[in-house]
């Protein structure tokens, strides 16, 4: 018997559902709406019902399924729940590791989706071998998954690791945790919409990105401008990457990590980003740690990184 | 057979030597200059001597030492030396641990100052029983020891946890590290003072502090003259506890620690500091854990806490 587990990546609009072996090969996938789903209860059972169709799909006389992971909006790996997700239609506390084991009989555990990408590229990625290092999921928001030690970085009430949400500059820009200035109201997709739009009104240069609503504004966008040279784009780009870069330096001044993955839509800007965001970390950080931590695009990239991050989640549970 | 360990906290003037129960009592203790001892060989064979003797001071029918745990301005855990310190004469690396062991046949392990404080306060002192804390140490400079899980962030190069080395201030004030606007720069008993000057130049309010040249001003003149009601020292002490507490709002929305303790001669200013930087680190943490951290005074004020950390550290790796 090959032993496989379910990963289960539960975002705001869809939550996607696989069955991972050990080496990371996720061998069925499927995907179901998460909102529309009546109360939790009910989205519980609609999933536990996902995984057993889909252990049906496999050869269950070849495969046992051990156990199941979940990475989720502010999963609290300390307490087995969600809790107060911002981007899921159920407030409260959401005890999703007892109500899943309830429903399947199979030990389950949850995290966030950033500690999630960090336990995958650990396991299946480019952190392999690696015991300090530092994940930066860069989406619509900025989360991040620190592994010191070996071990996640979860602290005492398993909320650690807010990168995100610590401040860039006092008084700064809103953002939607009720603070001023976090790091994800420059550094993320809406960040940088937000840094374009403050560009677009501070210059008079010309930029095809003039032409485009704020609504309709997508990094994608601002990474096309500036493969054709666009100057607005350019500017957006180091000026997000410097500030990204002046965080990264205060993260490994106090984790010394050996390298520091970037994961997601706005990474894959590539050199735009990660040209002034290593200038700066280098110049910005403890001397004594200069060139010697690698800034990397994640190893996961093009793969469900979250399903197989949720899934890596159960395998270190079950390794324990 | 009673266990014990030697404990030893090496300074840039003297070195103290301590030997220390499985409980944290120490049971004896002498100091020694660490200048003026010729080569780093030579002061090696020194303290191995005074362990030695210390020893025999004690009924050694009745303890058995068990091995030697060092303190030391940036000792490194990973290689086990003492590696370009600045205060000591001594530069490049010294393998204190291996030329210890070699001395006295005993387990030996080193790590930096501030990390020794950490696992002295978790052995011995407030944070028993924690797993998740940080120890800022606030003398000449600012030091950190910070305890994820219930290990030592010692991350990749074993240099980790140097929070006195991040920025706060962008091209901010002058470091003996090379960069500019380091935290240590602000909040140290050195930058208390630096801000001092800074208050008396900026402003014409009358201040005992104007008596004193900088040569000669220590962090205790400025809680003397704050207990006297000195406007310029109640106005630095608001400055630098909003830096720090800045700071730890930082801090803590990265590791979420149960609990942060403030050691040191400038934490003896009491509510002077603890005050603002509580207030500041309330007020710029990420808001799920407000109110939950506590700020507190370290519960080894009074005793020999370097040396008593020191030995926790062997008694760690005895542990182990």
């Amino acid at each position: 018997m090959i032993e496989i587990v379910a990963g289960i990546d539960i975002g705001g609009t869809n939550s996607v559902i696989g069955l991972v072996t050990r080496s990371g090969d996720c061998i069925a996938e499927t995907t179901m709406p998460t909102r529309n789903n009546g109360n939790f209860e009910n989205f519980i059972e609609s999933i536990s019902h996902k995984i057993k169709s889909l252990y049906n799909q496999v050869d269950p006389s070849k495969y046992k399924l051990c156990g199941v992971g979940v990475g989720a909006p502010n999963g609290s790996f300390g307490i087995g729940a969600i809790v107060n997700a911002p981007n899921l239609e159920w407030k409260g506390v959401l005890p999703i590791c007892k109500e899943l084991t309830k429903q399947t009989n199979l030990p389950a555990v949850v995290t966030n989706d950033a500690n999630a990408a960090a336990l995958g590229e650990m396991l299946f990625g480019g952190a392999k071998g690696m015991k300090d290092f530092i994940v930066v999921t860069l989406g619509t928001g900025l989360g991040s998954g620190i592994v010191s030690n070996g071990k996640l970085v979860i602290g005492h009430d398993g909320f650690a690791g807010e990168l995100g949400h610590t401040i860039t500059e006092i008084n700064g820009r809103m953002c939607g945790c009720g603070n001023r200035g976090c790091l994800e109201t420059y550094v993320s997709a809406t960040g940088i919409k937000r840094t374009v739009f403050m560009l677009l009104a501070q210059s008079n240069k010309p930029s095809k990105l003039r032409e485009i609503s704020f609504e309709n504004l997508t990094s994608k966008h601002v990474t096309e401008a500036a493969n054709n040279g666009d100057s607005i784009a350019l500017d957006a780009f180091e000026y997000t990457g410097r500030l990204l870069g002046i965080k990264l330096a205060e993260v490994i001044t106090l984790f010394s990590p050996e390298a520091i993955f970037l994961f997601g839509g706005v990474a894959k800007a590539g050199n735009f980003l990660f040209d002034p965001a290593k200038k700066y970390m280098e110049e910005y950080m403890f001397p004594v740690f200069r060139d010697k931590v690698k800034l990397l695009p994640s190893g996961l990239e093009g793969k469900n990184a979250a399903v197989l991050g949720a899934a890596a989640l159960i395998w270190e549970e079950i390794n324990k």
